[in-house]
């Protein structure tokens, strides 16, 4: 194991009707005028908007408003977030939504606070110090950015998809309530339920050394995840399965699944993030379509990992070599995403890629991280084009 | 499940020589003039007093010295602390050592802030609502006490331990470096083992409902710690063991193991706490000595919880009744305890009591609990009574 630091001070207000307490929050945060940022869908459903404007008023906390926040959010609505900041006078950002409208709301609270343009923070050419305190109320469980020190920017106007890690961009406060996702329909259920493991897999499944508690913690996170999504399929609504993916989602994400590990791998991130960029995917559904390929092509070089992930995680049956073992935990994954209606394939994306796309896709990721990505393997731009060309 | 509010907000650098970081965090905390408040055994081993002396005085932190905690942390020294940061003006207290040594300090911090005795605060007098930050070098895992929101104080004028519970309580860093603890001899291991053990038992073990992934890691953290703390009699110097011990212990006593449920039992703190008080039996010891007589007492009553942990966290095999798979998991904790050279009865404490004793005994308990206390059951004196008798 290595050696850690660990800080996740958001605090979780979590359960039935917890929205409620938002404008309390407010008060104790010190907010006077808030920023209320949301999507298009989920916010809107169950007059939830409604709710959150009548909880301010009546905490006296004044508001200004910004929707259209889109999967994969642009840098676009960031900039006219932080102009409407500073013309309004916000002090506060309360972000309502799932792991978009989160990180769009970290974006113009970290770049309100910065000499320079919001996409200086993504681009690496400004580090960002403070933030405008950023508040949320989770209406999608997937990203985990409700509890996150990482924030993920689309430039709309160069399709670049850039993050920014910072620990500052952590929210103060996530109001967690999963009746707020009863409505969200089945595919981004299972995206959602795909990005959550595979936050915990990324950590996971690495070439580096890892910690007992860790491993067994991130192990009941895939587990957790993987029944509950089954039965989402079944009944939307089954609150324990919902509140169980809600808080898997943010301890999945917010360290504790990486103490004592390497960092973590990151490589199907980074590889999907491109896919995204260029053919508007959805992130969870990008990540299925390439793990298979992924995992294939690195795991002779962390077979430990993939052996322990298939009979801890997965449930294989500990029969065979460890190779086989490993293999078939590879294939009980996917089956899985299948299960859940994900594809495994670029092609069930209902995307056609030729060899110049391909290696146009694989030629921007490898520029995008700095050339080289991974811990199972070190993926360097040739690797990634037989995995993009693998996983067809 | 319930709902529940969850926030772990201390920083925690955890690793080899992470106590050289003392006089960075203290800057960054904006310290002047710190409180080092220490015990008498690891402290003062392998220098690291000096050391720590060291990094202030590098850092530029003026620093005090308060040492002598006992286990079982005294009133009279919380009244002395506070004289003496008062006189010295001191605006942080770095707590290097165990569980007594930091709720010590959590104390004495707290007592600074309130108009009042720091006993107003343990007999429920007056409610702490701010404190001079605490900052804690752990040199034993067991109190969960670097991170958690809690601290029990013995007033040695009345012989009467009594718990605080209050969020403005936790460190704000908690520096872990598992090398210090190897130098922890088998005894106090063990007893810090069974109590971070027990930390996440008495909140698994409960009357109320509880939440599937909360469940899972609380498994996790008793199969660890049963796993490390055989290992740690072998080989003191195991630094995977201590480390994954070091962590569990943060793990199971910061909320996270009880997210989701009731609050727990807390039946066995409040008994062993009792006997700590009256006979200074190491806290530890003392639920070891108890839990077994408790357990059989209550278990009919959660008789679920009890199947689920024989099975999940203590590797019964489920083959009998539902009673007996319980009752195998009971024996198997406490064959665990004997394992490591734990009592398993008051006897086993060297302490023979007679009935009068055990009558007294149970009559403060109830008093000191306000009358009743436990999930699984409602335990009255009566109860308190039945179950001392049973541990004899």
């Amino acid at each position: 194991m290595y050696d850690f630091v660990y800080c996740a001070p958001t605090k979780v207000v979590f359960g039935k009707n917890s929205e409620g307490r938002l404008g309390e929050l407010l008060k104790q945060y010190g907010a006077t005028k808030a920023l209320i940022h949301y999507g298009g869908g989920s916010a809107l459903k169950g007059e939830l908007l409604t709710r959150v404007r009548w909880s301010l008023e009546e905490a006296g906390v004044a508001a200004v408003e910004l929707g259209g926040v889109k999967p994969n959010p642009r840098l676009s609505l960031v900039e006219e977030g932080v102009a409407l900041c500073k013309a309004e006078g916000v002090d506060f950002i309360v972000a309502v939504g799932g792991g978009s409208v989160i990180d769009s709301a970290k974006a113009i609270g970290m770049a309100l606070k910065i000499d320079g343009q919001p996409w200086d923070i993504y681009s690496g050419k400004v580090k960002p110090v403070a933030t405008v305190p950023v508040g949320v109320i989770l209406t999608l469980a997937a990203s985990g950015s409700e509890m996150s020190n990482s924030s993920v920017i689309t430039n709309d106007r160069i399709q670049v998809k850039k993050g920014c890690t910072a620990e500052i961009s952590r929210p103060v406060f996530a109001i967690m309530n999963p009746v707020l996702t009863f409505s969200v329909p089945p595919y981004p259920t299972a995206c959602g339920c795909a990005d959550i493991a595979m936050h915990t897999m990324e950590r996971y499944l690495t070439g580096g050394e890892t910690m007992k508690v860790t491993d067994a913690i991130g192990e009941d996170i895939v587990r957790t995840v993987v029944a509950c999504s089954k039965r989402l399929l079944k009944n939307p609504e089954d609150y324990e399965a919902r509140a169980n993916v809600m808080w898997a989602g943010s301890l999945s994400h917010n360290g504790l699944t990486g103490c004592g590990g390497d960092g973590g791998d990151w490589a199907t991130h980074t590889l999907g993030h491109e896919l995204s960029a260029l053919y508007d995917v959805a992130h969870g559904a990008a990540l299925t379509a390439l793990w298979g390929a992924w995992a294939r092509y690195v795991c002779k070089d962390a077979l430990g990992r993939f052996y322990s992930f298939a009979i801890q995680a997965m449930g294989v049956r500990p029969s065979g070599t460890r190779e086989e073992i490993a293999m078939k935990g590879i294939e009980a994954t996917e089956e899985w995403f299948r299960s859940i209606g994900l594809p495994t394939s670029i092609g069930e994306l209902g995307i056609t890629l030729d060899d110049a796309q391909l290696r146009e896709m694989a030629r921007r990721c490898a520029e995008n991280c700095g050339g080289v990505k991974g811990s199972c393997m070190r993926l360097k731009e040739r690797d990634m084009y037989e995995i993009y060309k693998a996983a067809l």
